[in-house]
């Protein structure tokens, strides 16, 4: 691995380790301003509870005064009944969960701030955090397009492919290698894990939170008595942003494919722009302990790049021949 | 206007078209689906309530029974409260902000698919719709860029302003003016129009969908007996809409800055792409009724795009004057 290539995974580094220390200070933050609340509010409805339990007959208007502090806590994630209302929203785990949704735009939306200081702070926290996740996502999606997009491609075009259906054959391998792993192979841990999940249910909860649309009806972790609790929602945390790494992953692969076919040109579309650097190496042609890339082939793509025509899309494999 | 710009217009047009057609027709599949299990799951809870407040005295088994009946239909928006229980969350109105919801990522979950048939039919909706949605979005901010991004730089660059504080005061100006216009003054109206929420709630509303977390603590229109509600779901949608499309916007302008200096070559990430085609014509130097643009300082522009150090970015200045 040439020096600029292990400088770059070190940047990456960094910025995955900011985003856990990011997260565990937003955790951190949400669970002291929150817990309070929700412990407020979960004694208030316990008390409430026992008085219209207390009452002799029951009364109609005395039910809906009732209901309407049930649903209204219910929508905070505080629930009335006696087997739920064990596990807090706002512990370390679930608040940190709550910061990775926040940041990750999935938002499940199960549990929600409830104080002004909580919606305040969940404001300044995405403010940063939606932005700086963007970056570390593409960050990592960008180190991981010569590894997973661009050596395969070249691999197909070595073994004879043209390059447009050499970029199908390694869009529809992709297309299903993250099917497996990021859908149906977790929709089958979750059913197993979620008592009341069906398979339809936990493929729904993969896409949902993949695609960061976040209904919130299923949220992992959340029926009562759930073991491992914390080390779970950490699990599903790494799984959303493994799987949404993959998802943008993807979707380059895709534009770059789209770019290939006249797609992006003839939409007047945006095209998907190629990483520079170190491909040579890693296409495995190349002298492996150079600086900056000299002049050459790679550049003469790069500035090459812009005609628009089809036709003039150069092919990896004059790159990686070059 | 040129008649390549007007094709290009004409196609966004035809991709707008598209898209609320797809709308409508998720509408209609899901208020077909959705709206038969809603009545259902509102009669039984209707009749279990009545059954429970025909007890003649209270009993907590019982209350904990039609308790977790009452939270669970609560949560797929079905509310067992006397004033709540008059609007349907799959009505056409309805049923669309909910297709909207889900193809642009937001998804509130404020109401969510009770059937396993609405929830395949979901998946199957946002795997066309979703990226279909960031087709139509990019394609809109592809064609604002010239207007709201490239024109005004190069105009603050004509008054002798150098590229970087240029594309610096843009920025801040931009921001404000998407500031102002999709987070104030929305928030203002929210606050008149919606009873119980307050400035900070309309706020953190404006900010969470617009971010696309959507949390779904806060949705407009769901006050009991709320006027004219399907004309003012449909205004959200449209506010939504073109929100997401000027923050899009905002991130392009920012990726844009931080090419020219140097911020995305030190992280290693990749480039903002520049539209091509008809700069010249906006800038109002060049010919108005050229075909593709001949080669010249804009085809320079594009082929000399590739070096990495913030110096050799060119100026629109340049451009505009070549």
């Amino acid at each position: 691995m040439t020096s600029s290539a292990s400088k770059s995974w070190l940047l990456l580094l960094g910025f995955i380790l900011f985003y856990v220390i990011y997260l565990l200070l937003g955790a951190l933050v949400f669970s002291s301003i929150e817990r309070p609340v929700e412990d407020k509010l979960r004694n208030d409805i316990q008390t409430m509870q026992r008085e219209f339990l207390n009452q002799t007959c029951i009364n109609a208007t005395a039910l809906e005064e009732f209901l309407v502090k049930a649903l209204s806590a219910s929508e905070y994630g505080v629930s009335v009944l006696k087997n739920s209302s064990l596990n807090s929203n706002w512990d370390m785990a679930s608040s940190m969960f709550f910061a990775n949704t926040l940041v990750t735009t999935v938002g499940y939306g199960h549990s929600t701030p409830l104080s002004d200081m909580g919606k305040a702070f969940s404001i300044l926290y995405a403010l940063i955090g939606v932005p700086f996740t963007m970056l570390v996502l593409t960050a990592s999606v960008q180190r991981l397009m010569y590894p997973l997009v661009y050596a395969p491609q070249a691999l197909f075009q070595r073994s004879g492919l043209d390059p447009r259906p050499a970029s199908q054959l390694h869009f529809a391998l992709l297309l299903a290698a993250v099917l497996v792993c990021f859908f149906v192979a977790p929709a089958f841990v979750f059913r197993a894990i979620e008592g009341s999940w069906s398979f339809l249910d936990s493929v729904y909860f993969c896409f949902m939170s993949l695609c960061t649309v976040g209904l919130g009806d299923f949220v992992p972790g959340e029926q009562p008595g759930q073991k491992y609790r914390s080390l779970y929602k950490v699990v599903v945390m790494v799984y959303l942003f493994v799987g949404l790494m993959m998802m943008y992953l993807l979707l380059r692969a895709f534009h770059k494919m789209a770019d290939l076919h006249g797609l992006t040109s003839f939409l007047e579309l945006p095209h998907c722009e190629e990483p520079e650097g170190d491909l040579r190496p890693i296409l495995g042609d190349g002298p492996t302990d150079t600086g900056p890339p000299p002049p050459g082939p790679l550049h003469h793509r790069a500035a090459t790049k812009q005609p628009l025509e089809p036709a003039a899309q150069p092919s990896y494999n004059t790159i990686s021949k070059g």
